[in-house]
């Protein structure tokens, strides 16, 4: 095992019901509270008011700042702050999903920063401080609600990447089943493709770091999120089933699987994320093409760790006959396993995009490399 | 899947040569610690000084409470607590496994306290306050390094009970497995045994609870520890079976593995608690003789959960083929299986003990049901 350090202070609320305690969970936060949320969903289904008037219950003041979209703008982010500097906010409450609650956490830590909160980004700067952050769950995908993580995308660069640290971790999320039910299908399945890649991504970090807790807690998670997606997929209503995807969603990259593997490489999310930057592709959607595609470029490089990926959660026996299983797996929930489902067939600003990106993640790649992936992606 | 709050913010430093941080992590703490130890291993081997050693060099003055024994007593936290007032200490360090951490919890909380420190484990007071706790750690068993529990045995009333909360998490937990490796071959065991243990109470909760990612990470650990303790039963020395489990030890009792399952009953514990304030059993080698004998009492009742038990830990097929290969591991690492290891034969004063203290633990148990259990262990 390799040396790490854990540590994730998040409270989670986990139930049926649980937002009805988002007044009592918030009221040590603060008396005045800026709401983030998404483009209309959370007003549309009435949970925006109900949190607003939980929180009301609590003498707390809410400002609504909407309309974060998926891949998420760093525009809307120095909206948020300006917002929230004008309003002398105490905390934020977040209400959505992975893009609402990354925003919510770039607006936290750029009240406190005299600079350009896109610094965090391209790490000019180092987050030193932030608001307190909640979250109200209505997506289970990203694992945002857990970590310390923050995906902003910015439009004039073209860049989709990552700040990360400690203040950026929400004091509580209530994670209520109920409230993902309304997802549709189509957005089921992806946030699906993206919880299993958090997990992956950290598998296959190399042939054999000796961590078979983790490894065992990995198999576990894809195991589970493959079983109940195709519940899912049957019946979207399936409580019991949004329920183990959605604890699935925080354990997947809260860092109890990834500590001791070593440092991993997080590609497969390098590449999408360019992907999204320059077609506006629904992550997950974007990481059910790239997956298969790094997995048969890695193959041969990983060998043992892929045929135990085959054996533990397929019960197969080669490293291929496991990745086929998950192509087919995503390819059964519909999502996309081929770019040419976006009709993306030009790879050139994609590759320097990437090539651009990868530093960020302390990531040195060859552009045969990616080249090769992108190739296996068509 | 349960309702359930998962709220762990202990930080974990892992890694050979970690305790080399200890002054660093100090620091934060303040500058007059109280040092918690056991009876002797830590001042031996040179542990205590290199750590005392460490504080000074960052300006923390040190305050020395050894003689912590294992199955630790009320008094010590009386000498403890009064230590600490008479130096006037910012937080504690412990140094030492679970007896000495459960030692500095019950006097870090102590420490703000009006009354008898016993009464938060009688359940006559909540801990609404405690010193911060540091750990650095020397034997993984009891996973008290990343909990907010704390068992202590009072000599008087024969009652060995615990008491639980927030401000009982240590801040920081230094598990360096370098320090394991003196730990004598049939602690190990005992040690291994309690891990195993901790997950065994929650996974035969109930029959069919729906958490898969729960029951995966429960397999897991469990046969990483069958494992890995094979190996060290051949050579204490092997430093990557200290660390998967100095881990396992971490996360068996966390939080992470029962987060959903639903109340679950420490039954083991209940009984095995009474047996080590009567007799003075090593806590691992009480549940060694325990824990078959209360499988074999439960198993009808929960049939599908030990043959799940069965398939996915030891790859067999009935409940119980399960419960003889965890026995036969129990027999083949020496730790014991009957209570006529210790010459224990009078159960009488044992079932008092074990109904006294079952309502502590929200458990209505018969007396026939813990004698059939006790019948079994002989």
């Amino acid at each position: 095992m390799n040396d790490f350090v854990f540590y994730n202070p998040v409270k989670i609320v986990f139930g049926g019901g649980k937002v009805n305690q988002a007044g009592e969970e918030a009221k040590n936060l603060g008396s005045r509270c800026l709401i983030v949320t998404g483009k209309g969903s959370a007003k549309r289904s009435g949970l925006l008011d109900r949190c607003a008037n939980h929180l009301k219950e609590k003498n707390i003041s809410c400002t609504i700042l909407s309309g974060v979209q998926p891949n998420p703008r760093i525009e809307k982010v120095y909206e948020g702050i300006k917002t929230a500097k004008d309003n002398r906010v105490d905390f934020i409450l977040a209400i959505g999903g992975g893009s609402v609650i990354d925003t919510a956490k770039a607006i936290a830590a750029g009240f406190y920063y005299e600079g350009d909160a896109w610094d965090f980004y391209t790490m000019k700067s180092k987050v030193e401080k932030a608001l307190p952050i909640m979250v109200v769950l209505t997506v289970a995908a990203t694992g945002s609600e857990m970590n310390s993580i923050s995906v902003i995308q910015n439009d004039l660069t073209k860049l989709k990447i990552r700040a990360q640290g400690y203040p950026l971790f929400p004091k509580v999320s209530i994670l209520d089943p109920e409230l993902t039910k309304s997802l549709p299908k189509d957005y089921t399945a992806y946030a699906s493709v993206d919880i299993i890649s958090h997990v992956i991504e950290g598998y296959f970090t190399s042939e054999d770091n000796n961590t078979p807790i983790q490894d065992g807690f990995t198999e576990a998670i894809i195991k589970t999120v493959i079983r109940d997606t195709f519940k899912l997929m049957k019946d979207l209503n399936d409580i019991e089933a949004r329920a183990n995807i959605m604890w699935a969603s925080s354990l997947a990259l809260n860092g109890i699987t990834t500590s001791g593997i070593g440092k991993f490489k997080f590609e497969n999310h390098l590449i999408e994320h360019s992907l999204s930057a320059f077609h506006d592709v629904p992550h997950g959607a974007g990481l059910s093409i790239v997956i298969p595609a790094w997995m048969k470029e890695n193959k041969n490089n990983l060998k043992h760790k892929f045929e135990k990926f085959a054996k533990n959660v397929f019960n197969k026996e080669t490293a291929d006959d496991g990745i086929e299983m998950l192509e087919k797996f995503f390819k059964e929930i519909n999502a996309p396993t081929s770019l040419s489902y976006y009709n993306i067939t030009n790879f050139d600003e994609l590759i320097d995009n990437i090539m651009e990106c990868a530093p960020s993640r302390g990531l040195v790649l060859t552009r045969d490399y990616i080249e090769r992936i992108l190739d296996k992606c068509r």
